[in-house]
């Protein structure tokens, strides 16, 4: 038996198609996820900018952050049931080298990234090893549950940096991947702070609840140090990707403060390292996620804690992707689209 | 009663004159400690240079690498007893500031450093604050003594690095601190790999025991890299506070690897934060020392995990100071001269 399905493949010069092709079945091992929504990340606009052609080529269907369902199994599956609703964690890791001999199987130096290095879920049937899936609750909403994959990314950070309850909180940049840090350092008992350039990005983190400070308007240092009686932020989340960022994570920071390098840094920037030094300052690098912090993230959306109507900006049919790359672009307002995917989602 | 003691002053341009003076009676909460030998430090070596004149003014006897014996104590003193070999953690805290409350009091936000932001152990008799003293074992030998904090420097990296038995260390920059920083790891239970561009360095590492590269003359990570089977080290020390070795600590490091930034850099260095995200590096500022750090360094150098006879290359009578910084100042060779302060030394 085969199924028809629809997938919209990456064609290069910022063009996506959408075209029906026969859905091959789950091959051992496989599971066959029936696709409800998935969101449009930072690193799919990449791909849209052509920035990762030689990754991606001109075949690929993109997508990860997505929600949908178990539509068949493959021989030796055991961890999900069909019908189960159900999250991929998109990583395939090779299994022998050091990184995962270490343990470290989610920095695996041979990591494929499903839906970058393999096709993704921007098509209505996906198949991906079982060992990649989380399961649901079965009331959860499939447009939320979307929302889980950067919700994981976040969890991955504030773990990563120890926060703990009452420790004051800076976050360098207020996009989608900085707010949901915040939200997740909120539940964590952080006192967040959310500096942004971005005036409407700003108005969002308002409306969120939070306490923005824009860097442009005020000297961010000196309004931390007000803040904190001159102690600086204990934890601070550097997701700007910007030297203007790199040099506000070290003059803003405590003694002993963590930095979480969240941004993904294509340049080398100036550090200083100075400070560092005087203030033992520490620098984690943190890189996707773990399994545990996708357990985290599916609590946090279902419990709320995550403001996911907030969020979700936009949510566009499969068949109008290109649409919503296109305006997502172009949108100084939007947080997270999505696109959905499923008839019935 | 009073004491006629000799004592070293900075005069500015390279100029120390050795003069005698009254030393005063300790304070209360003071000790006066009769100085043995004092090493001559980096921070020492940018005094002499002029780098520092607006610290240290030109009436100051600076020195702070010492061991000594306890001469007399002031009111209230009850943690140490006249005759008791010493060694002094040369840090004066507030108490008074977010470091001191946290219980970070090593770096303070008004950290006074003893012996350059006050008088230090280039004199005869020093009187120091009762709570930074260290007690020694009565049979220890107090040239070997005058290494104790610049070990407990090291043991602070070490400590802070958090090495385990059997991880990959790699030490860029084999000078003093280099060194210590080495044989602290090594005791540790590391596998220990100097990098050193100065040939001499290099072969006063190698007769010390340990692997070396010279990054001039070999590729440094491909060397470590074939070192771990692909691996990286676990742990770096970034000591040579250059360019090079700031590019040499991502490009060698594991996934997950520690830096321990021991190095003072004054310029911002360009770092290559991309490798920080990718392998989830964590750089650790680290400053000086705490109390636990004396103590190992007291143990370190006590057990000789410390090859203090090969790390102390010169030593010069106090009268001979001058001669003693210029010929360190000029030699390729030159690991730690020593000043024998006191004349029964």
């Amino acid at each position: 038996m085969t199924t028809t399905i629809k997938a919209a493949h990456y064609r290069g010069n910022k063009t996506f198609t959408v075209e029906t092709m026969e859905a091959p079945a789950p091959a051992k091992g496989e599971v066959a996820v029936r696709i409800a929504f998935c969101g449009i990340c930072g690193t799919d606009m990449h791909v849209f900018h052509g920035n990762m052609d030689g990754r991606v080529g001109f075949e690929r269907v993109i997508g990860h952050e997505m929600s949908g369902t178990v539509a068949s199994v493959g021989e030796g599956v055991t961890n999900v049931s069909v019908g189960e609703k159900v999250v991929v964690r998109p990583l395939d890791h090779c299994g022998n080298c050091p990184a995962c001999d270490a343990g470290h199987q989610h920095i695996c130096h041979n990591l494929k990234f499903l839906g970058l290095d393999t096709n993704g879920a921007m098509q209505e049937i996906w198949n991906v090893p079982a060992h990649t899936l989380h399961v649901l609750p079965n009331d959860m909403r499939m447009d939320h549950a979307a929302l889980i994959e950067p919700v994981a990314v976040a969890c991955h950070d504030i773990r990563l940096s120890g926060l703990k309850p009452g420790e004051d909180v800076l976050v360098i940049g207020g996009g989608p991947i900085g707010i949901l840090c915040a939200m997740v350092a909120r539940d964590a008992g952080g006192n967040v702070v959310i500096s942004e350039v971005n005036t409407y990005r700003l108005a969002i983190a308002q409306a969120m609840g939070f306490d923005t400070i824009n860097p442009v308007e005020a000297d961010l240092p000196n309004t931390i140090n007000e803040r904190t009686s001159g102690k600086g932020a204990d934890v601070v989340f550097e997701v700007s990707g910007t030297q203007p960022g790199v040099d506000a994570m070290t003059a803003c920071a405590a003694t002993r403060a963590r930095i979480v390098m969240v941004a993904i840094h294509a340049q080398k920037p100036q550090i200083d390292l100075f400070q560092f030094f005087w203030r033992e300052l520490k620098l984690i690098g943190a890189r996707v996620y773990e399994p545990e912090d996708y357990e985290k993230a599916i609590q946090l959306v279902v419990s709320g804690a995550i403001d996911s109507e907030r969020v979700i900006t936009d949510v566009s049919p499969l068949e109008d992707i290109q649409q919503a790359f296109e305006s997502l672009d172009n949108s100084p307002t939007a947080m997270k689209s999505l696109i959905k995917v499923g008839e019935d989602a």
